[in-house]
């Protein structure tokens, strides 16, 4: 079997610690961290939506990325003048991954905007921006509740999060960290709802095409990484969880 | 079974057009159509690396994507301040599943450059950009046989084409046009070899989280699409296809 | 006598090749070609104009011109983050230049864009721009001519193209491709009417300065190719040519 | 005497917290926060200097600040096509301070760049990073005190940290939080040393001009505050203050 | 006593010239120079105010600075595609300097704009370009006298002017030039009013950090300087001078 | 005969005025106007060349054209984000047109930037740019004389000046003020040598297409403006004037 390079077996997670309420400027502020990768995702809620979302009483969800200069070793520069491809494929996965739970006609004409800003990165940003990102969403939603179209419950279907998983030589591991991202000849983002079904898969072959059996033990791989994320996720929101326990 | 707006049935692909040499002006030069999506390929060879494959004596393959402002209807803005999101995130894929099927050191010290430009969009033009790229890339790749590291054989591992599946209402529909794309419940782009392997999974909920089984259902219609797509490949290329037939 | 290296007398056009409705996502869409020179112009009717014509019934035309990657030989870069002077000089010539036979106010409040993509460029792309961007434009006039202020006539003065004309050596040459144009002294523009007239001339000394006597026989010379262009424009137009033949 | 909002007396400093090391990818990583406002201050070395500096044995030191977009209510826009005016004017300030005690001849040749990223925004950023970043400085010699030119002592003269003092209504009071700095009629930002010398002032009148006296009371003020914040610099520097206690 | 480059002794402002109405298209148009250094400032007065002031009665004032590419040896090149972080700094100091003596409420819903172009760069070109700037202003505001709120006179509280003092060696110097400049270890720019106030104190050490006697001495040669600026500034408004005399 | 608003008969050049050595920074410095028209043009020498030229021993002539913010009223904006097309039109003009009289070999290896700042605009500011660019490109070419690789003579073929003409109702003016250019049917910008050839013409129908006769008499106007312009230039240069008068 496998041995990882931080001492983890191959299907486990690295630890996960979630801090909510990180700042108060923004409704919701959650500090999230797997190993050494940390990220803070806030939540904003403001009372527009796009231009093409006019008078049709539905809100909308964005997200944007972003890493400090600080989060790598060396230092990366700040996209000051124009925003990279690789933020940009991040930020719209974020996005669409988000609103694939909520019910934007139960949110009114509000915008929600996720900033998820990471703090240091070792592999796993993304994923770990959507499972951050959904806690900070309900505790933004949580905050405007009683404004809501319907203050009865919380616009959301399902919760999310997501994880990678890599093929490391013939190994599959869960939550690659950078290290093995970067040798990784097949990287699978799985995001999932907390009922089990998809709401966006990306896979591809770093180096070698894979075969559909090699697909069917990464998704298995990755519905457990997602099973136990989810439970932090409620474990972290408790009374917040959206849905009877 | 589905009725289809063109009058297709549920698995057929648009009608194909594959027109090798259209301009002479690059190495590789396809125009390909699917319906009435048409996109100009073009492939450039450029004796220099990026900088961070310097003196690694490997070559290096980029894409580029761009919609020309009268391929769609209202006409749409050139992006001549800022790449879109959108753009960039396609022109990645292209350039990954490309990049998939290349043996970068076998290219020696160059890099090719795929164009995709976007004379007419009715959906699906990112995978007609794969499928019509992978035989730009072959012409650009005859064009400089001789000057080779290994003059012998193409620097290929296999050939690549791209294909949409998308649920509609209760269905499935192969190669969607952009009315079903924009009705569609689920959304998937495979990426896949002539030999059958995956080489990029994007597959995204667009209104409904989706389950293990329709992924399934899927994978194998999109099978069968590239398939025919690999065919049609094969047939522009004549003598030019890279392996026996 | 001149000999050309295309093998063409001193004052022969290139073949030129017209396709109208070459895609059907624009009201106007033709792809013209001079020789190895092609030019895809679409033409785009938006109901606004520019904030400076609010509110005066006028209508407006405007152009832009870019030339695509694939183009030329070295691969062209994509103007993404600017517009390069030259590109800026070419495109606001070719929208003088169609405004110039265009009646404003018999548009009505519209805005019309001839977009000229150059597939493939060897020279005369501009002038090859204002001669394709007149066919197409009154193809999107055709188009919506039963909306337009008087649905009887097309608000049009007159026909307009372009040709160029060099001193090449000793000898005058007409419509010069790529290497005539390096290599001469002196390059005119030249843009005429149907009738005979002149909308805008540029001349510029390249390398020598030019006396009258010159200037007197390159305007002979352009008025020769333009009565050429303008019976290509009238039978690609046919039934559609605005004016009783 | 003043009654200020969040209980304070006119002298008295915000509560002040410094977390070192709070991420692991920089040379130095400083968490520091005064009352609401928090700011993450990273430290860097790389092996280069400015063309300008090139070939002269110095180093560099530099600095750049921004807001997250959750640092505010509501949401601030992130600077992502062009940087602020505000935003330039605070990172040089940052940057002339901190340089204002390096003996850039004894770092040798390598830039030291200090992010100051605004965690949250109560007033008091700029000054808060010049305090935090000084620690973040100090942190990444000690990490490359071995490769200094001198590794017997640090390239430092001198500590350095900044206050603001404000005049709101008839009374100063220190270290405003930002509804006392909106409503202050002159701002004061001093920046001195541990040693009780001034690297830089910038005073202010917001909506009437002062007077000498007035000035004279506010250096007053502004030197006992950077006496309290050059002892808590000291504190959470232990060992590692590069001075003899 | 401090023998300085250009003859002066240390005290000694550099010659003045003030030339109103240079060009006659602004409002106000001063072209001002100091020795070698050579501003034109022009006002303009539009009726529009900032998006965050309308509807408040107020008006508002704002200034550009920038330096024409032929002001300094060798030439400097145009900030055409992003504003320089000192340019930025210069231009919101100018701004605020002038506005700390406007009454902007006796404007009416206007916005002044205040255009500093530096012709030609001796050093001291922020400090001339306020001095100068007032000028303009009051040409701008005696020029729309008539349609302000209150006619009987103008919305000024006071004149403002600015001079920059630096230490040199171990001595002080007024209106340091460019080379003095850049051999400073300290160096203040102060504004102050005619009436001998501080709108604005900005002091660096760019070597080494200052005591508060040094910043005592800077002041007092500082306000000398300022009266003489005042001074000029009456002479060359004459009977336009807002205040009796 | 036509009464022009500034009473001027048909044929007349506003009144010039040319103050060389303006400024002292540059090596040209050549203040000029034309009636209300104020440019300053400067010209500066760099030991480099654009890198298609380097190691061809020859040289360059570039040139940039900008307006001052307060130039017009009301007032202009800054180009600070991107260059108009209109500026990048002009500016490509006026590094043409000067190019057209200089030997570029016989510079060495530099490259000579004209800058053509425009102070105040009435109409005709790009001729005016080319008339006066000369002037101070001659000032530079005889600050760097000693250098060049031919000192005994400059490297310049002819003299270079411009001036434009307008058709104004039924006739024709020369050097049209903005008033005149805004109402103008054709309009012509005419750069010719000293000996009286041509360097550029643009001619442009702004309203009606013009006729073969209608150009013959705007070119024999504009040969005459020409030659009392040649005349001012060998005037303000006096002995610097590069050829025997």
């Amino acid at each position: 079997m496998v041995t990882r390079g931080d001492g983890r077996i191959w299907n486990e997670l690295r630890p996960i610690t979630i801090q909510r309420r990180f700042t108060t400027a923004s409704a919701g502020s959650v500090l999230i961290s797997a190993g050494r990768s940390i990220v803070l995702c806030t939540a904003n809620v403001e009372p527009q939506v796009p231009a093409w979302l006019a008078d049709q009483g539905s809100g909308w969800l964005t997200a944007e990325y972003s890493m400090l200069p600080g989060s790598t070793t060396p230092r990366k520069q700040r996209e000051r003048s124009r925003v990279e491809g690789r933020t940009a494929e991040i930020q719209r996965l974020i996005g669409r991954s988000l609103r694939g739970v909520v019910d934007l006609q139960g949110l009114g004409p509000r915008t929600i905007t996720i900033d998820c800003d990471v703090l240091q990165a070792d592999g796993g940003t993304r994923t770990l921006s959507i499972t951050g990102g959904f806690i900070a969403l309900v505790d933004a939603l949580r905050t405007i509740q009683a404004e809501l179209p319907n203050p009865e419950r919380l616009p959301l279907h399902d919760s999310v999060a997501a994880v990678s998983v890599a093929q490391w030589g013939e190994d599959l591991v869960l939550d690659p960290n950078q290290q093995e991202d970067n040798e990784a000849a097949v990287d699978f983002n799985v995001i999932m709802t907390g009922s089990g079904k998809f709401v966006e898969i990306q896979g591809t072959a770093e180096h070698a095409p894979f075969d559909r059996l090699l697909l069917e033990r990464i998704l298995d791989l990755a519905a457990q990484g997602i099973a136990e994320l989810t439970r932090l996720q409620r474990e972290a929101l408790g009374e917040d969880w959206p849905w009877a326990s």
